[in-house]
């Protein structure tokens, strides 16, 4: 599970090897620590004329404690070491010609060379689908692609993420700007989310380093890697776990239920039974649940031609039929909240499709589709649903993977590493934030910007 | 310009190295040659049970020349060398649960592997943004990533294609599946594509070896690289070409409009008074215009810390903001004329961005707003608006790049080898034939599914 290149490169001797062999050189990725502040140093924010969420981005970003500065710092003259930025913040909700995407360019041509290791780029702007005229909607269309190549260009650990807020969803960006501009979002690169208008009031939490306080979370294959990743966040975060996994895993489990503090429970999701369980283990021990993560999910690959029925069937069982029963069984019994939060977990192969996956694809797009069909039909009583995609993940399974096929994976996106468990956790413990309640219907990868794509 | 390296790969002491050295051994495409059938074989369809499109499937096959098997062919016992099928064709309609997607896996397992060298695979489903029920959806939603995934698998230049059909336009799928099953798709691989119910009654051509007669066709850029295939593939299709280029670039210019019986056009689009001239020349020497393709498009890289105004202005400009201007005055003149077709021409980097091309990245997602902005105004006179994104075709400007990066581009995708302008032409093509009234809104990839995405 460790990164040996990465320890080799970041040596003594690695680090001049590595720079006079040209290899890929990946910057160890600065992530969340209590206690650190949330950037390394200040954002300059700026904006197009006629934009409307500066100044919200400027109150967010003072209260998570970042110096915020409103024009770009002097470059100092000759060789000196000039100015590094945390974080570099862009209101292009003001653009709506393909003249003004110019406002880009001249807000971040002078200072994107200043962008500090691990400094985060976010652009903000207006959902293309919800701008009524023509040449807005391009424009504002126009921004993934800008945004898309700036992550490409950025070196040592830094991202660049786009952000579309819906007319009306001003107040609603806060726990999106918290996840973005520190270092829970460091494997989260080049994505494009949306914040909208639903969710009621946002229900900013009482206290940001215990947002899920009181909060009753079920993670689904919880045991170890991703799940037990996406267990300890969300603890940390103050929600007392339900960590649920087949019964062979139970050892494992009770481990992971111990140390986060919260509850085994042990159950074969995919067995007929199951919901109905669920729903009477969740409603008689803890009065319901807030927070459903569907991490649970297997393998079995094999070309089409060589797949057994079995490989077809259980895939497509664990993945995706049984998160829909066990949705349909916590919707329609109530155990599931109002303002409750399902998450999802995709993967870039249910986007891109990948080889020796027709099972594991079709399962992980349906997965996407499940967000797709219940995000409107859910805002209406506050709760939301939303996907994680993780691209190339250090966990036991991708260890197991073949070398060659390893390194391409874990080299061939803007960070040249992959990403850890905890990078798909803090991004789930972002959508279950109660003041994320604007953030539905997304599906964001967690892939450092993972060159295979669709 | 030419492939060295498949030139190599397949003469016989290449093809002897590439085996032992396990090297990209990319397979000659199939492409359309008049006169010759569309595929290399018999077609087997089939269909989940409750679909709505096997008969239409089945006529249109027929139609087009191809043999239609509605049973798979027996496997001889032993070694022997089974059937071979030119296409496979599943419509995949009334798949309405999770469940159901055993059907893919039951009609594809047992004949995936005869399919044979460029042989082509279709799944037809039910547009998920248009079906009612959660689980229809994402059932629907599924197939994208069983087909992305199959098309990794296939080898021999097969490629697999998922079509979405609206309910209602069961008579409108003949353009498409042509286009598909043929060598016309050479490059086009692991493409989700649209059939709406806009556009009227379907326009069969009069003769579908000519389907542009009397059509007049404007080409951006045609002086060479894919404005010239273009400009090539349309005129033999019947259209008269308008082929439009810089006066820089006169001389190619007009050596390409004799080529094919057209008329040249010495124009810098991006002059203030262009439109209005194109609109005069249009008008005055034609009567009108019925397909327009904004194939112009220039790239001035840099990393967005080193990039002059300049080449960001000159790059928004020609890619985006031109197309927008000609457009406008082509429509509120009237000179497009009803039934008309709009071509843009996007890219991969408007999709997934590009190193060293925010200007460029952001032009081509715009070129996508375009699309997204004005297919649903268009549909009520009857004119689509679609784009190709192209992929790495092989092209002068292609030829110039850097040869380390050159071959990544050209063997990373399920091809192992780039595309020809001839590749994106056809797509054009498809497009621009009176039958693809009810193809609008589309974005189609022309990348031989290229491993980059976003």
């Amino acid at each position: 599970m460790t990164d040996r290149y990465q320890q080799f490169s970041t040596s003594g001797v690695g680090r001049l090897l590595v720079k006079r062999l040209g290899l890929p050189n990946p910057t160890p990725l600065r992530r969340f620590k209590r206690g650190e502040p949330a950037l390394d140093g200040p954002a300059l924010i700026g904006g197009a004329p006629g934009g409307r969420l500066l100044d919200q981005v400027s109150s967010v970003l003072k209260a998570s404690g970042i110096e915020v500065l409103t024009s770009a710092l002097p470059v100092p003259p000759g060789g000196e070491r000039g100015p590094s930025y945390g974080g570099l913040v862009f209101d292009a909700t003001g653009i709506s010609t393909v003249e003004q995407l110019r406002g880009l360019y001249d807000f971040f041509h002078p200072v994107v060379r200043s962008v500090g290791a691990c400094g985060r780029i976010v652009v903000l702007g207006t959902p293309p689908e919800k701008v009524a005229g023509a040449e807005e909607l391009i424009a504002q269309r126009a921004l993934e692609g800008f945004v898309r190549s700036l992550g490409k260009e950025l070196v040592r650990g830094a991202t660049a993420q786009l952000v579309y807020v819906e007319a009306g969803a001003e107040d609603k960006i806060e726990s999106t700007l918290r996840f973005l501009l520190s270092g829970k979002s460091a494997y989260v690169d080049a994505q494009v989310i949306r914040v909208g208008t639903h969710g009621g009031n946002a229900a900013e939490p009482d206290d940001w380093s215990a947002p899920l306080a009181g909060k009753v979370a079920l993670v689904t294959g919880a045991s170890r890697g991703i799940g037990a990743a996406i267990a300890d966040v969300l603890a940390r975060d103050g929600a007392h776990v339900v960590a649920l996994d087949i019964p062979a895993m139970g050892g494992d489990l009770a481990k992971v239920a111990n140390r986060v503090g919260g509850s085994a429970f042990q159950l074969d999701i995919t067995a007929a039974d199951a919901p109905a369980k669920l729903v009477e283990y969740l409603s008689g021990r803890h009065g319901g649940v807030d927070i459903v993560v569907h991490n649970a999910g297997i393998t079995r690959d094999k070309k089409l031609a060589n797949m057994k029925e079995a490989a077809w069937d259980a895939v497509l069982s664990v993945n995706l039929a049984s998160q829909l029963k066990v949705n349909d069984a916590l919707l329609s019994q109530g155990v599931l909240r109002d303002g409750g939060r399902i998450i999802g977990v995709s993967s870039i192969a249910g986007i891109a499709g990948n080889l020796g996956q027709t099972n594991y694809g079709a399962s992980k797009a349906g997965v996407i589709g499940m967000v797709n069909a219940f995000a409107p039909v859910y805002a209406e009583r506050g709760i939301t649903i939303n996907a994680v995609a993780p691209g190339f993940i250090e966990t036991q399974m991708t260890a197991a993977v073949p070398l060659f096929i390893r390194e391409a994976g874990r080299r061939m996106n803007s960070m040249a590493q992959g990403g850890l468990p905890v990078d798909v956790a803090e991004t789930i413990a972002w959508y279950a934030n109660p003041a994320s309640g604007a953030v539905n219907g997304n599906v964001v990868r967690v892939c450092g910007q993972s060159l295979l794509g669709a």
